[in-house]
């Protein structure tokens, strides 16, 4: 497409949504709940899932004849079993309770007035996604539900996958009497389209970036209106010498190893010089046990050697910065609490991190100095999530500080307004 | 300055800034009240005004060397009334409640746990603001009392009062033992250095323009990190069938009259065509008696020339958008109340906007149809203030929708994180 029709494309889906998020936004929670049920059935139906398979099939055929990795192509793939998992994360977006309308603060003014804060949506949220089709249903059903306009720019691979599914989403919006333009997809993948969609804050109030570091960063950059990001999760378990032994060491492993690829493991072990012989080497030997590669600083590498039998490499000051999503861990000794509070603050992404303790103090010191979204006591990173943390659904994990911090559920997904009701109160 | 040297000095500032974040984030509310106070008492002292007396007065030879208009050489004069009323509010910043530390919820996990998500500061806050010197003490006092490190960078008119009044804070930062780094005057008005500050998101959260439309705009187009930011205020007062009389002038005179020239001020008069006569012609006559030119579309300027005596002006489209601060006001009629919220959504800023009616459904429809910070059923726009909404403080009025909008004060200068207390608990 040329640059001038896609720039009134995406302009003209842009006002639309605008246009569409105010209804959405009085919309009544049967009305949206109703909308969800009907989507959930829609996915359940064999027949529309035949179709789905058949344009899935589509992006896969694409995909194996561009060389894209087996992992790749299995992201891309739309089993029966993902299909399930998709309806079943619909329904339990139904079940949750809706945010909008909930009343935050209420004031009696001088005059007479009251004033309340009430949660309303956001607006109109940009979703831009990479591979996973099943990102179209997840972002586009939380939006729905916290009754925000939602464009959604999906990646290439997943073009036609992306394609039926926002198809259906549309049928179900007309069928339940809502403006279709509620939720829509950008019909191109073509970069320049994403370029004038960044540059739309007239009309799109956020940006969520979901895929790749170099996608994420691409949309910080460029995008005028706010991005609400997940860069990478580099989390740091700290052992404190007053750390209790198997608690230092069932931490460290679950955390590393529970599962390796996510961004809520551990990448960095901190531990206190005055307790590598007695913690460090019962926790390096669990580490090594589950397979995992030690890369280790002077010190613990003195104490490693002293030791024996355990395989470690030196770590690289770039090694404490990476996010390995695998089985690899960096570990770095410290002096003091402080020392280790730094370090973090240095090398970890302000994601997740960790300390063990039996000493309330050092607890609280470093729950306060570590400048983090998450910040554990004598438990394992791996709990950062919305799940766990009672949201009840999750788009996104957020590193940034600003609108919504760690995991994000429906809540972060509104903003607020002011409603005053007067009797004739004027300003003197 | 040549760029390279200008770069490394930014980047510096930004780098101590964020280190200094660090400590503030763990000062006590004692500690931050005692800074306010000495700072209060600092400016207090007659020698020190003196001092600052001069300085200021190189800026005003200099500004009336550049031939600076009358009002900014005013706006740029530090008064004694002025340097009062500085002292003021830091000591009202001081009474104010901490909101850092604040436990906003509270959980208990399955597993045992306990989770509490509490305020902590955002971190590091670019302030880049104009002439107005008092802004340098202002937002300096909010930033610190919510634990925040601050980069002020200043309009080169304000040059040396700036740098006084940063000497100041400095002197008191050190004489409490706070690192100095914890508020930093960038030394240069260079344009250069803040496009330097605005790339630099490793270090700087986020970015709260003040001043005129064109700097918020280079500033919301160009930073990477979150820019809280007020456009301006297009605010909007419909008149409903239902409305009162009396309080259709009433409101309608205040919102426009009472003080023109700020961002709460009225600048559009929705009526509905049924109550020209009956509404708008009273209306009109109030207006024209405090001095308020008329600018209407056809069915209002119909309306005025059969009843004749108010000179009124046909409104031209971009009437509608424009934020007059001075006495005009554009008329605009409608046919119903989806009609009047539709145009509001459409030409209005999304800062504060009022019906008056005595119909509640009416108010309700209003209230959740029109998409503003402020939305105001039977009383005066002029109403939307930090002080007046109860925050105590304000360091802006939002017109963003993520992480705050409306009113800000210093809760709204925070941000939050999770903190989990354990027994050991890993995921399974």
């Amino acid at each position: 497409m040329v640059e001038s029709k896609l720039e009134k494309l995406v302009e003209e889906i842009a006002q639309r949504a605008l246009n569409a998020s105010y209804s959405l936004a009085t919309l009544s929670t049967a009305k949206k709940n109703a909308v969800l049920e009907r989507l959930a059935a829609e996915l359940e139906d064999p027949k529309i899932r035949e179709q789905l398979r058949v344009e899935n099939e589509r992006d896969l055929t694409a995909g194996e004849t561009a060389g894209l990795s087996a992992a790749l192509l299995d992201r891309l793939k739309l089993t029966p079993a993902r299909m399930d998992s998709m309806v079943e994360g619909i329904r339990q977006v139904a079940a949750l309770p809706d945010p909008v309308g909930q009343e935050l603060e209420r004031r009696q003014h001088a005059t007479g007035f009251t004033l309340r804060k009430v949660r309303v949506p956001i607006g109109v949220i940009g979703i831009v996604y990479e591979s996973r089709p099943n990102v179209t249903i997840d972002c586009a059903v939380l939006c729905l539900k916290s009754g925000n306009a939602t464009i959604l720019r999906g990646g290439r691979e997943a073009f036609h996958s992306n394609q039926a599914l926002a198809a259906i989403i549309t049928r179900v919006l007309i069928a339940e009497g809502i403006n279709p333009d509620a939720v829509q997809l950008i019909p191109t993948t073509d970069r320049y389209a994403l370029s004038v969609l960044m540059k739309l804050d007239a009309y799109v109030h956020c940006l969520i970036p979901r895929g790749g570091e170099g996608l994420i960063r691409f949309v910080a950059e460029n995008a005028r209106m706010p991005v609400i990001k997940h860069y990478k999760g580099v989390c740091n378990v700290y052992i404190d010498p007053a750390a209790d032994i198997d608690m230092a060491v069932s931490i460290s492993v679950n955390a590393k190893c529970q599962r390796p690829s996510v961004c809520n493991a551990a990448e960095n072990l901190v531990v206190h010089q005055d307790v590598l012989a007695s913690h460090f080497i019962p926790i390096a030997k669990a580490l090594h046990a589950e397979g995992v590669e030690l890369r280790v600083d002077r010190l613990a590498a003195d104490c490693l050697h002293q030791v024996g039998g355990i395989p470690f490499k030196t770590a690289s000051e770039e090694d404490y910065h990476e996010e390995y999503l695998d089985k690899v861990i960096a570990v770095r000794t410290v002096d003091s609490l402080q020392a280790a509070i730094d370090f973090i603050n240095a090398y970890g992404s302000g994601h997740s991190d960790a300390i063990v303790t039996a000493d309330p103090q050092a607890a609280a010191a470093f729950q306060q100095g570590v400048d983090a979204s998450s910040v554990y006591w004598n438990a394992s990173t791996r709990f950062t999530d919305g799940f766990e943390f009672g949201l009840g659904a999750e788009i996104g994990i957020s590193t940034d500080k600003l609108h919504a911090r760690g995991p994000m559920g429906l809540t972060e997904l509104t903003s607020y307004k002011f409603l005053i009701d007067g009797h004739g109160e004027t300003r003197s």
